[in-house]
Formats: C-alpha cells, sequence, structure tokens
C-alpha cells in the first residue's frame, strides 16, 4: 500500500513551491516509514530548485535534514522499531558493494548513490525529500537521533553537521590541532562548535567581524576578518587544518598561505571554479583536498558525538508557509544559522 | 685555510660552463671536506643556469647530486671520518630551531634552507655545487653511501631518488597499493624501481610507449601511453598514489580522474601554472599535493633502502668537457636516465 502525503514542491526552476502531494513507495521489508518532525533548509535546496549547478528533476520536493519519529518498519527491520527518534540526510540508498560503499563511504558510492531528493532510485522513480510530512527510507540510512538532542535543532546535523565532522575526523581535529573554519554560516558555525567539541584550537576567518561574539560563544578561540589584509600576513603559516565553507571559490591561495608543513585545506562549500593553487602548495606539503557529507557511520557517531557535548545547531524555526520567503533570506545571508521547517505547521 | 678548487661555472644565464676554479671555505669544526666522484646532472640544473625560474646568482657552479669521499674533518665532526663514501644533496643547511626542522624536515625549513648552489648561506657567500672537485659541507647535510652502492650510480639519489622515495613514504606506497608514476626520465625511472622495490603495485604513465620495455625492466607492473584517450578510461578511479614526475601542467584533472577515493596526486615536477582542478577533486576526497626533495633522515634511509634492494639510478658517465653537450641533450629529453659527470676528469 503506497502513501500520498502532503508536500512542498516546485513545478520548476523558476516556479514558486506550492502545497502538493507526493506518493511515497509501500513500506519493503527493509524500508522504515518516518513522520517527519522537522526538516533544515539547506544552501543545496536553493542550488537545486534554482539549477544553479545543473537542470533539476521537476516537480522537486527539497529537503536533506530531516528528523521525526519512525510510523511503521518492515518486516525484516532489525535497526530501528515504532516511536523511535530518527534522522535521514543527503542520501537514501547506495550501490553496497563498490569499495567505496564496502569501506562504509557510502558518500563516495561509485555507482552513485541516491540522493535523498530530485534525483532516480535504482528503480527510476524520483526521490522526494523532507518538505513533506512523511518519507520513507531504507534502514541502513536511516540514523538514530540520542535523547539528548532536540529533533529540532539535530535536523541540520543531518547535512551541516556531517559535513563539517566528516573532514574534522579524517584530518584529526583535536587536542594540540589548529583549525580554521571559512565561514560563518549553516555549515561554518557548526564547524566551530564541533572543532571545539573535538579539543582543536578553534579560529574563524570570516569577512567581517560581525559575527564575532557568536563565534566566541560557539567555542571558537580567535576570531579574523578575511576583509584584513593583515589576517594573511598575521597567521601564515598557522593551521593544521582549514575547512572553507564559503561557495565562493577566490581566495585559495590565500587560505593555503595559512597553512603550516603537512596542513590541509578542505574545500567544503567551494562550488565555482577556483584559480590555480600550485605556488603555495609547493611550499611545504600542503595538501588541497575537499569533502562531501559524509557516511552512515560517522553520521551516528557524529549524532552520539553531539549529544554527549550538548551540539545543536543555532536555528530560525519557521512555518510550512514561510519556506519560500526562507529561501530568499537564505540567499542573501540572513538566517542565523540555520532554518527549520516545523513540518507539523502542513496542511493535512 | 682556505681551499681553491677546480670547478665548472657559468658567469651568466646566456654563458656557458667554463672550467675555472672557486674558493671553498676553511673546514669548521662541524665541517666536512669532500673530494667528489661524481655529480649528476639534474634538471633544475638548466632551469637555475638558464633564469627558468628566476633571476640567477652567477657566477653559478651547479650540482646538487654529489658523491664522493670524505678528505678531511673538522675538529668537532662524529658523523663521518676521512676516507668514509658520502653524499650531498639539495641543500647544505638549514636553521635547525624552526618546527619543521625540529620535527627533522629540513627542505621545509621555514626560514630557508641553504641551497647547494646559487644561493646565499647565512653567513651571506655563495653557494657552489657540484660540478667541481671538492666540497665543504657541514655534517649534519652530508650522508653515509652505503658499502653496496657505486658512487657513479648512487649520485642521483641524492636529489631525484629521495624526490620520490619522500613522497613514496609520506603516502605510503607498499604492498596493497597502487602506485602510478608519470613520466619516464631521470625522476620516473627511479620512482618505479623505489616503489617497486616498496612492494606497490606500479604502473607508468608515459606519453608513449617507447620505455616501455626499459619501465617494465625497472620493476613496473604496467605501462600505459598518456597520448592514448583509453588510458583514462581503463584507468579511472584505479591509484591510491601518483607521482607526477611531468614539468607541465596539464593534465592534472586527468590524473586526478585516476584516483580512488582517498587517493593523493602529489606533483613533482611541475613548475608551470596547472589548470584549476576543483571538480574533480571533489569527486572522492581526492587529494592534491606536492613534494620537495627529503628531509636528511629519509635521505640516508632511502640510500640504505637502495643498497638492500640493489637499487641505483641508470646513468650514462659523461667527462667534465661533456657537460655543455649533456644539457643540451637533457633539454631535449635524451638521456637514458640520467647524466652523471666522472669528477676525475676535471682538468687538475
Amino acid at each position: 500500500m503506497s502513501l500520498t502525503v502532503p508536500a512542498l514542491s516546485a513545478s520548476g526552476p523558476d516556479a514558486p513551491l506550492e502545497f502538493t502531494t507526493v506518493t511515497r513507495r509501500d513500506v519493503g521489508p527493509h524500508d522504515v516509514l518516518i513522520a517527519i518532525a522537522y526538516t533544515g533548509i539547506c544552501h543545496t535546496d536553493i542550488a537545486l530548485l534554482r539549477n544553479h549547478w545543473m537542470e533539476g528533476l521537476f516537480p522537486m520536493v527539497p529537503g536533506h535534514e530531516i528528523t521525526g519519529v519512525v510510523a511503521e518498519v518492515g518486516s525484516e527491520v532489525t535497526r530501528h522499531a515504532v516511536g523511535d527518534r530518527v534522522g535521514v540526510g543527503c542520501y537514501v540508498d547506495s550501490c553496497r558493494e563498490c569499495p567505496n560503499c564496502l569501506d562504509g563511504e557510502e558518500q563516495y558510492c561509485t555507482k552513485g548513490e541516491v540522493i535523498t531528493y530530485g534525483h532516480l532510485d535504482y528503480s527510476g522513480e524520483v526521490t522526494y525529500g523532507g518538505y513533506s510530512t512523511h518519507i520513507v527510507v531504507d534502514e541502513h540510512y536511516v540514523v538514530r537521533i540520542p535523547d539528548g538532542l532536540a529533533l529540532d535543532a539535530a535536523a541540520p546535523l543531518l547535512c551541516a553537521g556531517i559535513t563539517m565532522y566528516s573532514p574534522l575526523k579524517h584530518w584529526k581535529a583535536g587536542p594540540g590541532r589548529k583549525v580554521a573554519i571559512v565561514g560563518m554560516g549553516g555549515l561554518g558555525h557548526l564547524g566551530v562548535r564541533l572543532a571545539h567539541g573535538l579539543g582543536a584550537e578553534v579560529t574563524v576567518l570570516s569577512q567581517t567581524l560581525s559575527k564575532q561574539d557568536d563565534g566566541l560563544r560557539f567555542g571558537a578561540d580567535h576570531y579574523a576578518a578575511t576583509a584584513d589584509p593583515a589576517t594573511f600576513t598575521d597567521l601564515a603559516g598557522t593551521f593544521d587544518l582549514i575547512i572553507n565553507t564559503v561557495s565562493a571559490a577566490a581566495g585559495l591561495n590565500q587560505y593555503l598561505s595559512l597553512l603550516r608543513k603537512d596542513g590541509v585545506l578542505v574545500l567544503a562549500g567551494v562550488t565555482g571554479q577556483p584559480e590555480p593553487v600550485l605556488g603555495v602548495l609547493l611550499a611545504a606539503r600542503q595538501v588541497l583536498t575537499s569533502t562531501k557529507n559524509g557516511s552512515i557511520r560517522d553520521t551516528q557517531e557524529m549524532l552520539d558525538f553531539c549529544a554527549a557535548h550538548g551540539i545543536t545547531a543555532q536555528i530560525e524555526t519557521i512555518a510550512a508557509d514561510e519556506v519560500g520567503a526562507a529561501l530568499d533570506r537564505l540567499e542573501k545571508g540572513d538566517v542565523r544559522y540555520r532554518f527549520v521547517i516545523d513540518v507539523s505547521t502542513f496542511p493535512r
């Protein structure tokens, strides 16, 4: 039995989001039906809704920062039970047999993982995301939300949080390591909280000092303005790890110059074409790399870590009929620091 | 007492190398006087002699792949004794107090290590390299040539060898790891021998198959032509580590596309301005980095490893009066695979 459920959907890249319904697939033996409580609004939602990166699949129901409660489970499900608090992030399936899936890093599935919305699943059906009241997801791609985490402020952890945690873990942020977070938006503010929680010495590099008070409150030890050229001379050769959350390509060489020997610059938000980077890379074995959300295993680990350290996103909760306006505000950077949709406000 | 010794010197970037003499400093308490036996000819010699990278310090006596025998030691020298077989590579001093020197990686000295030739040492004197009969070097920057290694074929290990060994070690080339070496020149042929010796599965990526027989003899398991577009489809997503020894900037994105998840592309020979690399980096956390010769510690380790595995360079030995012609041949890529000057042929 399939399920028809309320959703916010855009009919094309120039169309507004409108209330409609979508059909969720039958709950299969390995599936979990989730009654969605909250969905975070990610920059990706704007990019995909408005064809900034590619031609999208429309109608499109965005949303990949999903929290809720299990409403039904398939006959073979073992990981989750009705009533469990759970979350879903950026993808809802992967091939499970390529080297990267076998390595437990489904986000790099060589067949191509199934993106939570605006994508074709392996049976050829379009995926619809979390701007909706319910979703059906294979249990393997559903994580547990620990009791200590509120479902609203935890929602952004499912994309923004894991996108920061994954490179912080992979590149060994921790005590004795100097970490810089470039950008103090949805990703950046969680990067500061997570890096601080991991024990690193954290510096925020933001265009101006306008969010300095927040940054220090989130756990930053230092805060510097990238608009001030002195920042790049004062901090040259300083950092073990810099995570750039800004979707602009410029300045890569400047950031590379802030790394010490074997320092790593991770691109977490760049979407444009960056400048060539050779000269600075050659200085002292600096590393340029990127990151892409994170594995299911790391997502669960991150949620448990956040519960232990009291880390969630700083959010503005909005009603379903405010999503269009919120997207416009997000595009202007006018949010501190993540919009979350209260899904109980969907018309039923 | 300072020493005036024969040398091959260029008076300027357009001038030929001519026989002359240079004065070596007094043998200080920590110094070693080396009677040079052989000096390899490195691509860098051409680049510095001809101002390809920067304005050089002339007169210039090139040469940083030096082997010889200790002729005299200072009063405090403990590491070397008269008669020892020794080598000198790309640098002859460093600050010894910056974090990188203290870390034992003098090649990344933040004060700037003292390059073996064409550079000012910390007392303001110009350094002269190994195209000469004798050199005076602080004992810390002199390595031991194990008995099993011939001084002629070992000379190129001091730059080309360590330049390959350092990234192979740092990025964990070994059993179960797939390593590609781009380019089959002076660096590349040693990269193949070293990677094979370390137990990795080695592929050579060369423009054509013209050196395939040599490559397989050096220990490559596979050999592919980069001029053939099928190479890049057949080998997509294959390698854990690619070391690019080619001094051309083009093709970085092609090489990045050959890396598997977490694969590393090391630039060991690129000097030009490469294309932007973002798109491919984002695929699966691939790493772009560079390398710069190697530490004294790793150079000694590499020499011991080479002695244990019977690894040296394949060389063409030339007389001192053939160096000009050899540089011209090297510039055309006409050498298999390294010229080495027999320093006994210097006019005395």
